[in-house]
């Protein structure tokens, strides 16, 4: 195959014509296919469908004396916290167990920002005149949009292949207006990078203008490898509090991608000064959360090593999806130089980057072929991506055939926009 | 016995003698009895957890094609809305099932009334100099700490036996900074009150200056007879969208004190216009509740009549407890004439009027001897009773046999109290 930016004129009219009859072939087939949330497939969910059982009556309901089934400890269970401490690597009077939602939580924690202010806030940021929040891109749509749902002014920051461009983030925390940053420091999503140690030794040592300014440390895929052994990371906690920084993260994380997604255990870990001052603030919200749910959970994993054996049967189902879709790519798209992606090891998604200025059409012409992508521009703040290049692959919840079906839809639109564009 | 009132200084001093003697002797007992919250009993718990194992496999997960172990579905599981619209006499689409806890509920439309403000807000209520509430007492502390804590401006509306003072209620809401009420109507919350018709009606038809004025309605123990039958209430979404309100009003349920609390689903209910406003904002915070929870629920309770039962089976374990203490404060107090109580047919507790400024006296009595209550004052704005009157005592939670124990404990403290006020 020869690379499109190789070819002439004519060539390109045949391809094009060939690849537009591909496509019409392929829309024959009225598909209806979803490859944009990072949801788990059936598979997934069956093999943890054990934890359904593991409380079956009213003595099973005691931990350590306490009965779960009733309110109280609106930290969370403490064996829950233990579990969730020793898989992040803090201690358990820095973890909150929440309820279902790690998102909720960080919600909870930006709006209590902007109704109470946090620990060291001069005052509630709905009191400031702007609030700006470093949004490292390509990132998580749902980060930005909850920032942006508070009037904050949303700063990109460009990714680099060792996490966030850290230059441009110590450049914007000069700006006493910079109240945090989103970060996803384990298999970001989209891209599946992992911060350099530098990376993250230089987050943990920020002087920021802003004296309440807050590293929101999502840990989404803390431990969810699907290519090799469980790779170890670094306590954010530590290294802040190290860099006398103590109070300037809030890491979150979840069994929404370990257990069942919507009926799992969201936490989030701080230092012990920012949990009193946030029990303080959770304590007119909500009595407790669900205990029994909790303890479900630590019955069910009981440790890290046996949580990690876990992730290994999740990944043994992970793997041949991310990679029925990388070799796709690497088959149909790689010859023709229209695109570049990188093969991540862990995470929910494939990052990949179109010809510049086609990522849109690309992805009308998947929906007009049946086949659901997320939308263009959703990993950059506002949901506009300057150079309309983006698209965020999730291969996890299609079965295998599925899956192969709809990367190859994919990969003829992603020709057809380029041939489009490259002919304009 | 001779009243209080009644009694000579000499008779008074004997009085005296003799309930401290019983005070001393009490306290010898290190006692350790807790009616300081409206937390179900064991046997209430062991009645219901029959709803650990109504789903066991993957299989049973399944709700009309929907599969509840996956994200989604915002609003809540469809079968949970009907389930929940049926118990409120609402439709299922006015209804939203949530997380386990209806106070976070709460607290989230008053959080984003101040953030966002509500549908029909010139502005977010962070941007209001004053915002007002209305807190008929006494009332439910959890409730007025919610507005508390955003810095309102807490207004204090007598409670008649009929429901709040409604002449105070319609001339409060002239007031555009006042924003909203609170109300229990049904079993209020100490009082034990239900709302009658006229109140009720008069709620629904008012007309607030402020345009975003909203009923807090929390109909926590709509269920929740323990004294004969189901007691049916009013649709108060229809009231006011018939008064020309439609969107004055957001209901509250849970089946904390159903099933198990702080383990079950809570919900609200309010017009289609305020759902479709509230659904959007709350699409930022979190993908989904926990529905294979609410699909729990759905296939325990089955649907209103079934539900029913269930309340009649926690009323059989709830009655003797609430005759207990009436019955002792019937015995031991009422020839005194010290204090003064109604005996409610449903809800979680006993409001109990105090000779007025001994209520908090009489409660640091109870604690010295090992009887912990809801504090003085709670159940008023600010924590501040302006009587230093009212207690409210939660019988819910200990065994019959300890129950006895503590309210004797409560009698001797009220009346020693008593007797100190009067020999000032």
């Amino acid at each position: 195959m020869t690379p499109y930016a190789n070819m002439t004129p004519a060539e390109l009219r045949q391809e094009h014509e060939a690849v537009s009859q591909a496509f019409a072939a392929v829309k024959e087939k009225h598909l209806k296919l979803d490859m944009s949330r990072g949801k788990p497939g059936k598979a997934q969910l069956d093999l943890v469908s054990g934890i359904l059982t593991v409380l079956s009556d009213p003595a099973d309901c005691l931990d350590g004396g306490l009965d779960t089934r009733n309110y109280g400890e609106l930290a969370g269970l403490a064996s829950c916290r233990k579990l969730f401490a020793e898989l992040l690597g803090v201690k358990p009077e820095e973890v909150f167990a929440g309820g279902n939602a790690s998102l909720n939580l960080m919600y909870d924690v930006i709006s209590k920002a902007f109704t109470h202010g946090l620990l060291h806030s001069p005052r509630p940021w709905s009191q400031e005149k702007t609030v700006k929040f470093l949004c490292p891109s390509p990132g998580y749509d749902r980060h930005f949009k909850v920032t942006e749902s508070f009037g904050m002014e949303l700063i990109t920051i460009p990714m680099t292949g060792a996490g966030p461009d850290m230059d441009a983030v110590e450049a914007a925390v000069q700006d006493p207006a910079v109240k945090g940053i989103w970060c996803v420091p384990k298999y970001s999503n989209p891209q599946g990078i992992i911060y350099s140690d530098e990376t993250i030794d230089r987050l943990a040592a920020l002087k920021p203008a802003a004296p309440d300014f807050t590293i929101m440390w999502d840990n989404a895929y803390c431990i969810h490898e699907f290519d090799g052994g469980f790779v170890p990371f670094r306590d954010i906690l530590t290294l802040c509090r190290e860099a006398g920084n103590p109070d300037m993260v809030y890491e979150f994380a979840s069994t929404s991608k370990v257990t069942l997604p919507g009926a799992g255990v969201a936490v989030f870990a701080t230092s012990e000064a920012n949990m009193a001052y946030m029990k303080k603030l959770l304590s007119i919200q909500v009595i407790s959360y669900d205990k029994v749910n909790q303890l479900r959970h630590v019955r069910y994993l009981r440790d890290k090593a046996h949580t990690l054996e876990l992730m290994q049967q999740h990944a043994a189902i992970l793997k041949p999806k991310f990679d029925a879709v990388a070799d796709a790519l690497e088959r149909e798209i790689r010859p023709l130089g229209i695109g570049s992606w990188a093969r991540p090891k862990g995470g929910y998604f494939i990052s990949y980057d179109a010809m510049p200025g086609t990522a849109k059409r690309a992805l009308a012409l998947c929906k007009e072929a049946g086949v659901v992508m997320t939308g263009a521009g959703a990993t950059f703040p506002y949901g506009v991506d300057p150079d309309d290049s983006n698209i965020r692959i999730a291969p996890s919840l299609p079965p295998v055939a599925e899956l192969e079906q709809a990367i190859e839809v994919f990969c003829i639109c992603v020709r057809l926009a380029a041939l489009e564009k490259l002919m304009q």
